[in-house]
């Protein structure tokens, strides 16, 4: 299970990663395994849309069981297939890198997941990333599946 | 505008007020004006529903001008008008109390609004007035109205 | 966690109920924690609904982090309430017994929720706690709560 | 008439094609010929859409009257057409190899169909065909319609 605290803390240092590098205002989303919101933050002057891009993301990685970099990959080799998923899915599938899996550190196991827009995707994932160790736990951004 | 340092200041001090009363997990959704996430938490082991519970009570309260406590009474006085308009908002309208209006101390204007569910209505509207005044701003349950 | 095997085992002992008891035919579903879909079992002759109502019940247990049999209750004293809810949640809340939540036998966690539909709602949740019992796990209706 | 006997063997021996072949965590969906469920597993590992996924291969399928193979063909020489029919269906359609049509053995009857998911869309379709045949039923993939 992913706790809150945990997900605090995933959110509390990936923002303070966003900051160290001095980028735009950041919207991040903590899922648990099941796909349901944990903890939310959207920095002052975020856009409409970040909300659903945030969670699309990381909902997506949980419905697909793979971080939204292998996505991008599947989308653009398989344009038909993510298509069909993200409207079945009711749009909560986007495929481009910042949703990331949340795994315990020991077995591996499949405990939630982040999304994070803002910026450009590489950097929202290394956001994405840096919470989910800074909390102690293994982030699966899907590069190398 | 309700900035992230507000939102965060009634998310904690709305649990912490659940938590001094020993109440059950708690959801706590803050929007701003123009009904959008700013911040958001649910309590570990909060059911399922919490988070569309508690953002239905503050989207109720922006869509309609005010708290939920009033569209309760609404809803029993003109069943067949709040169903038509919960309908309409996809039931992002829930009629019962604990989505309360953020005010500006000042000069009263409205600025966002907070969502709490897990407890009796009474309880969740406690805890969201708490969080909104331990931000030095003003609570608008509806309540007179 | 709620296996496959468990659920399974759960369905197979409800429908043995049923077909103890004589009842039409019966459509069992059980979702996890998360409220996703294990396994499932709709028995010839079952009308066209029962896919809807069987998980219904299910989803509605576990979104309001209670048996079906409470939220019964509940419909009946703040109608307006569970309106709300019901359609915020798309229909996956149907207010009447059979829906039953799966707890671990040892620590109560909870780990699922069983939703039965076929004949009167007291017979239907029967079949769900006989499957929940004979799998090892404990049935919560909501009775008494 | 697709009874649940012949749908519980076309499961069962799905997975066993599957398990034979040491693919990963499988998704089986068993639907008649007006598109609804009859039956359906989930093993556990499986992320969240494969059941979504599962059924909009044989939803697609019985929608179009061809096995999801040829739905990928239409939907590369056509994608237009299929992209219009994906978003009417809500998405219930899955243009990828894995949704089966059921056919009667003697007439040639359609009776249902099978949607697999969980690994490469020709093995998924490897395990509805194992099923479908192992039921002593006709599978028809849409290959060379």
């Amino acid at each position: 299970m992913l706790g809150l605290a945990a997900a605090r803390t995933i959110v509390a240092e990936a923002l303070d990663h966003a900051r160290s590098l001095d980028l735009p205002p950041m919207t991040v989303a903590v899922l648990d395994a099941g796909g349901h919101l944990v903890t939310f933050v959207r920095e002052d002057g975020s856009s409409l849309y970040r909300e659903a891009i945030a969670r699309g993301k990381a909902m997506g990685a949980l419905g697909m069981g793979t971080g939204s970099r292998t996505l991008q990959a599947r989308a653009a080799a398989h344009p038909e297939f993510i298509n069909a998923v993200t409207v079945l899915a009711g749009g909560a599938l986007v495929p481009v890198p910042g949703g990331v899996l949340i795994r315990s550190d020991d077995a591996g196991r499949l405990v939630g997941a982040v999304g994070v827009s803002g910026h450009l995707p590489d950097a929202d994932e290394a956001c994405a990333v840096a919470g989910i160790v800074a909390a102690g736990l293994s982030a699966d951004t899907g590069a190398g599946s």
